[in-house]
């Protein structure tokens, strides 16, 4: 069963259609404490169903999606009385969706559950795909299931309590789904600044986005094969992630897939000649928002290292990269030598001005 | 996707040709301190699979099938490197597959497995339906998914070294899908003593009643209508097991299943014609092998009050039960009241002379 995806800028009435069409036997709604303060309050004012909804609340950060959570989401589920005829609200950002969804699809084998993504990044990346886990023994999203919601309600209505930093790295997903889906798309997306764009402009340009992952992700739902085109930015991406938290200054996971795009068009471009005019747009569009994310060629060697970590990437010598031949054609499973990404890495910080 | 079932007293090879088929990356097996000493060393002779396998090691019994046996498992299969291409085989009764399978089901959001059941119990009673889990907050089951093994491998090969207890407690669950089969089936069982078979003869039947089971799962695989015909006889009998428990001497599940088949019938006899002869050979028979449950009249009050705890059971003044017309026709969701069950209950102390 696939997640039906609403996408809305009336939640409160979405949110109790739903309910009325699961009639549940008891409703839950789980936040952390953010979405407790900024976005719960609206919705308990104007939907019935989360007016009902017995409330559990759990710290923020992805350093809290953890089996302590968990441990607590099943323990207040259990004491509140939550049945398999039950339907659990998550009402969050990622870190909330997909640790909500994974309490709601383990307690009793399976509680319906919708999601309310309340951030760009949440709306963009974790609303489809049926990813669903907490972090465990230090690695993230190391336990956990596919399992889909009833629905997924996204909507630009919670943004605006979002900070630019919040915003800017959820466009960056954004922006590698245009990357994946066409040269219109991606022309569409560099002429936008997130921070200062109508909310219901944003969620028609968030509709389109969320459907190119769908796309994917429903020909390969349980992530055998196509779906590593999603990868795109994240082998660099999650390398610059990790190298900023191990020198203390970390940075936002979808400032790191912005800065990760950079490498991988320039390897794209070495490798399968994507056009060259258009990696300099995008280069350019995410120096110009994003800044510079600062290393030096003495940290090549650790940035390999960590790009050959990545459990999607394993294979001796050579790292893994999703590239693409044009906006919409990505090439999965491409092996490349240290000596380009090197020459890649090179390239990037040219770019970047460091 | 339905898991596999492989009747054979040939275990090991049966290992080696799904394991093959496969072609995982690595090989795991789940064992508990018993399968460890009496089961492996058996299957590392002659199976290349088991031979080369990681073996992971949980303590015996089902106080142990909680979170901290199932965070050792994670963690030891993170230490030795499991992908999401692994194998893991699951080699014990219920408590190690139910564990096993969801600690595969949940690790990286999934690794395939395969149930090689050592118990008759658990290869009656685990080995379809894909049901998965541990124990959480001392409520049995309460955490878990539905997930299907490759493969389940079913052999009486390994019930040599059963006790009888044992082997009675799965034979219970056998009774109970020959009740929901036919009047030959019960009949068939009726003739047997199951410490007292040949090994060949005895996977005869319990593929038969395995196939009971499966037929009943495949119209209702997530558990919402027709499946709780299974529950055939586990009204009484969890408040047997329960109310056991709680004077300190507790019983097996099956005996509790046993016990708990009488007032079923009874009751069916009741309130749906159930055959009256039927009903005194499969009472006979009850007391025979597995003597009596010892209870009185002050003791119905606790009863009553424990079968209508059970969760599947919840509506008010009533309690919930599967009853039968007649072997093989089932009828789910007979409310009876509290008046009928304490007659059926001294109809059953009369059967068993207490």
């Amino acid at each position: 069963m696939q997640a039906q995806l609403i996408f809305t800028n009336y939640v409160s009435q979405a949110i109790d259609e739903i309910a009325d069409s699961l009639s549940p036997s008891g409703i839950f709604v789980i936040v952390d404490v953010n979405t407790e303060s900024f976005v719960l309050p609206r919705l308990q004012s104007f939907s019935t169903a989360v007016s009902k909804a017995k409330v559990i609340t759990v710290k923020a950060g992805d350093m809290n999606k953890n089996l302590d959570a968990l441990q607590l989401i099943w323990r207040k589920l259990t004491a509140e009385g939550c049945t398999r005829n039950s339907l659990i609200i998550n009402l969050g950002g990622g870190m909330v969706t997909d640790m909500g969804a994974f309490a709601a699809s383990t307690f009793k084998r399976g509680v319906r559950f919708i999601n309310v993504p309340t951030t760009l990044l949440g709306a963009v990346d974790a609303s489809v795909g049926g990813k669903t886990g907490i972090n465990f023994n230090n690695l993230k999203n190391h336990i956990g299931v596919f399992a889909e919601a009833e629905a997924v309600i996204i909507s630009t209505t919670f943004f605006s309590t979002l900070t630019p930093q919040e915003l800017y790295s959820g466009y960056a997903e954004m922006l590698k789904h245009a990357l994946l889906s066409s040269t219109d798309e991606l022309a569409a997306l560099l002429k936008v600044d997130v921070t200062d764009i109508d909310p219901d402009a944003l969620l028609a340009l968030l509709e389109k986005s969320v459907m190119v992952k769908k796309g994917v992700v429903d020909l390969d739902p349980t992530d055998q094969n196509i779906r590593r085109a999603l990868n795109l930015g994240h082998t660099c991406g999650h390398a610059f992630e990790t190298f900023a938290m191990e020198r203390k200054s970390p940075i936002p996971h979808g400032y790191a897939v912005a800065y990760g795009l950079i490498p991988a068009l320039v390897l794209s471009n070495m490798i399968e000649g994507f056009d060259s005019e258009l990696l300099h747009s995008v280069a350019a569009y995410i120096v110009k928002h994003y800044g510079a994310f600062d290393f030096s060629c003495d940290d090549y060697p650790r940035l390999l290292a960590l790009m050959g970590q990545d459990k999607k990437n394993k294979v001796a010598g050579q790292v893994n990269f999703t590239l693409l031949k044009a906006p919409g054609e990505p090439v999965i499973d491409c092996m490349v030598d240290d000596d380009k990404i090197k020459a890649a890495l090179d390239i990037t910080r040219d770019f970047m001005g460091i």
